[in-house]
């Protein structure tokens, strides 16, 4: 079989692997039908995080061709979800809900297991990892709005359940990446009535405002603030979703969240200075995220994407084949492509 | 007519004053029938935190003698509970809840403004700020129940609300002062299952207990940290109200509280580190907390209060006339007390 491998910064080849194999009670061999590049995957890709040469990838979904004797709920045939973790839905983590933090947790493409861009990869835990999509006779476009549910819709999903929004809520997201994208369209499911999105790229604001963004605020930093407080009369928003990571995007939002708000954050945050207590105390802001326990909410979402009425299907701007991998790591690099679609 | 006045750290003195006049139209004179002596109260007769010398004293109730032309909702001879603060009710802060955070907020004891340890106080911005008992003919443990609205029980519910206490929640309660105590029988109302009260303080510990604290934590720190997570599973409490403002209740909030949990914080932040984002990211642990919004507390609370359900009239250790304030000052600064009542 081929799979991507990652070999440093800048590299990745399309290789011819082994074929997997169960090699455990609770392992599944999943043929990958659909996976994806992660702008995660840009930092090992930009040589900003180290990361095992070998395979590569943590977005996918597929078809379960053989199971080991332990696992109970999943079947060959099924048509599964992948998190973008491995989870075992059993220890006192998943069972609050918290899978990411599962205390065996399993990375794709690291320490032994295979990353998802490949044709076929090993799945640990197959009964607490995969989600089966619960509808037969799937079609292209509902497989592509599924497929963001193995990270960047569970990880929008999650920005706005930290940030509490609810029905009537104004939020304002922070990034228009696929993530903070799919932020828009996950406060929207949940009854914003207002949503900023900052953004000074013309195509992804466009594609925001098609996921439910009301205003787009085409500038950055206090300017952004600044029309964001203009636009509430002074008064910030109830929600803040920083969806990047970076002290700017923590700026702004806590510029733009009103006193008593929240700001959900699902940006890995890199040189974001330190929150001082007595800021949250002088401004009863809360402050709430992590990286997305994608298991727990899959159950919660998949129902509307199936019924079509959360489809971010449109951040993949293009669609490519396994062979030609190494040309979406490049295209997502250089902002060409908000996200890749890659068909093993 | 007689006031507590602040003459200086450790010195609180009974003196006579001139009776307070209605000065601006929304103004109102109120004959304070019960006030006490907050916690935060000691910071300024410690010599830790500067105050004006003057008129002091931040959480009274009373019956309204006078209104000015300009109050429409608050009547003279209404029995009526004054929030720790003033806040108008009407500018977009308050609207959304925050009356804490009133643009227009002003401090009893400061600026002009009378402190409510005296036998009137005149009340500004009065529509806003006061809130009338919905019953005649209230008795004295009644009104020992209520007053407690004025700031501690408001507090302690806010911390049970920023933690996010729910039905079925587990919550560990760090502080056993006035407002520790309050957080308990605030999460108890909530539907917390189970509440850790950590105290070391037998007679504290005791009043926990009444007020709903099914498990007393009579250690500190790490220790209080390691009976807390063995009691759950490893795992630790969903809520953590932080009710001191140390580094240590930090500390304790921290380690006792589960990956996905929520700090409530109302403890006034003293020497406690900033936070680092990493920290949160890591562990998905929500941080919110301020001053509480009492104005906006009281209505929701007071059904329980005047029903019986939701009774810290306890926390009163002692009850004193206005004359021996000075020394209900030096019972609480020895912790001889947990909270004094003064009748003016």
């Amino acid at each position: 079989m081929k799979a991507a491998i990652f070999q440093g910064p800048s590299k990745i080849e399309v290789q011819e692997v082994p074929d997997p194999v169960i090699q455990k009670p609770d392992d599944a061999i999943v043929r990958v039908t659909y996976c994806c590049i992660c702008g995660s995957d840009l930092w090992y890709y930009r040589g900003l995080t180290p990361l095992d040469l070998g395979r590569i990838g943590h977005e996918f979904m597929g078809i379960v061709e053989a199971v080991g004797e332990g696992v109970r709920k999943i079947k060959v045939g099924d048509l599964v979800i992948a998190p973008f973790v491995a989870s075992d839905g059993t220890c006192p983590q998943c069972r609050v809900g918290m899978t990411r933090f599962c205390r065996n947790v399993r990375f794709w493409g690291t320490g032994g297991y295979d990353g998802g861009q490949g044709e076929k990869v090993r799945v640990p835990m197959t009964d607490g990892t995969l989600f089966v999509v619960p509808k037969s006779n799937v079609d292209d476009h509902t497989l592509r709005a599924l497929l963001p549910l193995s990270d960047v819709l569970s990880t929008g999903h999650h920005a706005a359940v930290c940030a509490e929004v609810k029905k009537g809520s104004t939020a304002a997201v922070i990034g228009d990446g696929a993530v903070g994208l799919c932020a828009v369209a996950a406060s929207k499911r949940l009854g914003a009535s207002r949503i900023f999105l900052v953004s000074t790229h013309d195509d992804r604001a466009a594609l925001g405002r098609r996921f439910g963004a009301t205003d787009i605020v085409a500038t950055r930093r206090d300017e952004a603030v600044r029309r964001i407080k203009e636009a509430t009369s002074d008064l910030g928003v109830d929600c803040a979703l920083e969806c990047v990571g970076t002290a700017e995007a923590w700026d702004t939002a806590f510029g733009a969240v009103r006193i008593g708000g929240n700001i959900g954050f699902v940006g890995v945050p890199h040189s974001v200075p330190d929150v001082p207590v007595s800021k949250l105390f002088s401004t009863d802001i809360g402050v709430k995220g992590s990286g997305a326990p994608a298991a727990h909410y899959i159950p919660e979402l998949i129902p509307d994407v199936l019924s079509g009425k959360l489809d971010v299907s449109a951040i993949f701007t293009e669609t490519i084949p396994l062979s030609e991998i190494a040309e979406g790591y490049r295209h997502m690099d250089e902002r060409k492509e908000i996200k890749v679609l890659v068909k093993p």
